[in-house]
């Protein structure tokens, strides 16, 4: 099978690596915006070809997999669409769906494409980051199945069992809600944990020098790209706003405990979320 | 140099493992209030026998570690303090250290405790979740160290560097602002994230499926014993509040950019929040 991935960069390169070394596909063909992207995964063996011109590179493929920023992924996808044929695939791999599905609901090749979500990444971004053992074990959300072809249904699932991966179904609209929840808000508190300390903690060194494993794992998220998560934001805004606010609902009361000294109170609430040990090991 | 350890948990057991497997300990005597954890450590091989009378532990030993919640950690050390000799040395591991500082500081043997707090941990509790390698690599905060004799200070200098620790010396006083920033409030995001998945996601198995490791990176510390922390919270609650009241602001800045749709600044306060990768590596 060839692939050809547009946007080679964490989830893309990541994705081809996995299918390389998998044995399920014998050529990647890669086409990025960016020239130095395009030749460092060239050198990284990401791809094991450069294509600047799209429709040639679509024309080669046999599953196209659009892996570019959600507000790229708006008008990238549907061009893909207009070039694809009967016999090809399409699958994004972008963090949000609902406006996606929407950009591609009327679609004449609408049944090529397969929504796909991989829950898996890293802070890092680029080709460089790019992981071979990125999927394997995770969970893959298969979003709006029933607008998909059978047959292309079918080629997706089979693919992604084999790296091997999880697959959840969900409506695009669940999949926005769900990954609001789980997801995007982690993204958030995270960031704004490291404007909190890089606002308290004047001194760079004393971070260094105190910060422990949790302090690490708490912030790390911070590290990620703002090109990647400002679109996911815009596109799920209000299913954000709506897990932040409960969010700042749970820090407040928390604080609020903590003010008037209602440790047993407090203590109740960490109780409460110690219960998040019955579902994350 | 034989070692007591008042408190077999996570902490107390990781540091005799440590002493023991760097060969620095000949002998560990274990005291814990729980039976059960004192006979679970002498199963696990962290201590050599279990000694319940605290002071006959405290007469056979060389350096008695004071590892238990900061609440006990306030009476505790002073009767540890009653007890030894000159020629013995002292030293608690705990989170904060102003209000267990201000409790020895008239004590006529003051100056055989050095306080110290290695800047490691995990989210797990108990014997069980001691682990030989906890320390190696990590910072250990000496604070008040001129309130310490000389020998001791030196004695205990040279054992940590030998596990090894990097040591770093601060007041009392500002250990409780720095760790405030950088280790409390981890902890009190980390546990109010989760209040909020589990409040917003009723559905316990989509929180299983869509949880990627940036999710479970962020939530880790929500699994963490209320009995360890709680007391923290406690004697640390001003400057948390402070640091708390900081992190609302940033998360509140935030929402607001959010709501606005104002997504340049949005970016831009994650372009700030990314400078946290000078930092953490």
């Amino acid at each position: 099978m060839i692939v050809t991935v547009i946007g080679v960069g964490l989830i893309g390169g990541s994705l081809a690596l996995s299918l390389k070394q998998q044995g399920l596909a014998s050529r990647v063909i890669g086409v990025d915006q960016s020239p130095a992207h395009l030749q460092q995964a060239r050198a990284l063996g990401l791809i094991d070809e450069a294509q600047p011109d799209l429709p040639a590179a679509v024309a080669g493929a046999d599953l196209i997999v659009v892996a570019v920023p959600m507000d790229a992924m708006l008008t990238v996808l549907p061009r893909v669409l207009d070039l694809v044929t009967e016999r090809q695939v399409v699958i994004d791999v972008g963090s949000t769906k609902a406006a996606l599905l929407a950009a591609v609901a009327g679609h004449p090749r609408r049944g090529r494409f397969v929504a796909v979500h991989p829950m898996a990444g890293t802070e890092y971004s680029g080709p460089a980051a790019a992981a071979a053992e990125l999927f394997a074990g995770r969970t893959l959300v298969i979003c709006d199945a029933q607008g998909s072809d059978a047959d292309a249904l079918q080629r997706v699932e089979t693919l992604f069992r084999q790296l091997p991966m999880r697959l959840v179904y969900l409506g695009g609209a669940e999949h926005d809600v769900h990954t609001a929840y789980v997801s995007h808000i982690s993204h958030i508190t995270s960031f704004a944990l490291a404007l909190t300390v890089l606002e308290k903690e004047r001194e760079e060194q004393r971070i260094f020098d105190l910060a422990s494993g949790g302090f690490a794992s708490t912030v790390r998220l911070a590290k990620s790209s703002p090109a990647m998560w400002v679109p996911i934001f815009r596109q799920n805004r209000l299913n954000v706003l709506d897990v932040l606010d409960e969010h700042l609902h749970q820090l407040q009361r928390m604080r609020e405990l903590l003010a008037q000294e209602d440790y047993a109170a407090f203590e109740e609430l960490i109780r409460q979320a110690n219960h998040i040990r019955r579902i994350i090991q």
